[in-house]
């Protein structure tokens, strides 16, 4: 397997749009897969679930098996590529609390190089959930606030536990393209 | 085993008033073990201390088998239990330095469902301890600031290394009441 | 081998004079080592790079080859020390991120007994570096301020992953001796 690098960062921080615009201005060609939806698929194929939302209610075990099953079948698709880009996240906030979406099994298996946060101040991310369509639940910009630091401290434990690069992407109100051409640089390295 | 859930948090944020008030509240009834005391009982079988303050002058190597005997005999007693609640420290503050209170042997032994952190702002903290009867030495907003920090980074880490959800319960001045039953929400999960 | 302390910090914080210091008033006489300059040997042994500033273009798996290696030639060395003091860096900036130092492998060769952050606030070491006759690129203050987290972060799991102290050394403007007795106390234990 190539280069492995996993993308995470807050919901509404502007991570898919950072990735969509980074792989038209790569030179590169990465299989680009997303964690959540290769879990979902194969939770669908067991019959365990019928939508995305429903995998936060599997059990814990079944959940770390869906989990582990996907990381070794991501890798099993990346064999012969030259760059895997993994959409996910470090940390997943849910009614129990902040997931790690890295834990120990996933990261021996995905072996990630790199391992980039797109991240933003908590107000900004805030205003941007804020004026969002979807209409999610707006969280305070303290709450944010603690999101961000629970994030980055996964992401470094991560990292440590792997050898692989931090790499923390400012994606600032108007700075998209910016952002995004810092992640080229990450992808085409 | 069933779930086990580690409370962590620093002296003075009314850890263990939290703690009593949620067991009254909970419908389940919890194991609950205090993994300090474990290992004191333990260290005394032994004679190698008397008292709980001899605990941090073990030499290091006796510390660790003490600290994974415990761990390993909290693990035999619960085998049984649906649910067992550990209070520990994530992080242990001595003129050492900061002494990681779940290092990796006792993460594989507890293999831990949730922490919960409880904790409140430093300056919180630093009030309680001043008005505290027990006379602890107090020490300053901007050290207790710092430990918070380390003992969320350390508890983020232990996270990754063992998947276990990391809860943040805030135990702001006059809300204890609601900090129990947000601790009641994960017992009796 | 004996006590296996690793002393980290930023570049700009003062971390070498700090540890002169400790070695003069030190009662013990510890094997002093530093991890880079041990790799950039192994790598000139082996005909990988010439200078230091090299290092960081050896491909990943070379490099991660000269880390362990390393780490291994260090513990070989301190065999029958009782006292070895280790020089290095828990996050190292370059281009592609933040990279542990002290990643899971060398960890575990390792052992670290203490893990020390020689540390300042991100204000002071800005100017420390911006003084400097090095004329080293000079980062803003928001920039040393996430580096000193991640590195925070980074020492967190890594004394977590070991069980070591994580012992924080405030080296202020002006206290530079004060931070030298302090690790004058953890040297000398």
């Amino acid at each position: 397997m190539g280069e492995v690098t996993v993308v995470v960062g807050i919901s509404g921080v502007g991570k898919s749009t950072v990735m969509e615009e980074a792989l038209l201005l790569s030179e590169a060609d990465p299989m680009v897969v997303n964690y959540g939806t290769r879990m979902v698929e194969l939770s669908q194929e067991r019959d365990l679930v019928d939508h995305r939302d429903e995998l936060q209610s599997l059990g814990a075990d079944t959940y770390i098996d869906v989990q582990m099953e996907a990381a070794r079948s991501i890798v099993e698709d990346a064999e012969t590529e030259d760059s895997v880009l993994v959409d996910t996240h470090a940390a997943i906030k849910n009614p129990e609390g902040y997931l790690p979406g890295l834990p120990k099994w996933t990261l021996e298996n995905l072996e990630p190089d790199t391992i980039v946060i797109v991240d933003a101040t908590a107000k900004e991310i805030h205003n941007r959930i804020e004026s969002d369509e979807r209409d999610r639940e707006v969280a305070s910009v303290e709450e944010i606030e603690e999101y961000r630091d629970v994030m980055r401290e996964m992401a470094s434990a991560c990292a440590v536990m792997t050898g692989a690069h931090l790499n923390i992407i400012e994606n600032h109100d108007g700075c998209a393209e910016q952002a995004a051409e810092e992640l080229v640089g990450v992808i085409d390295r």
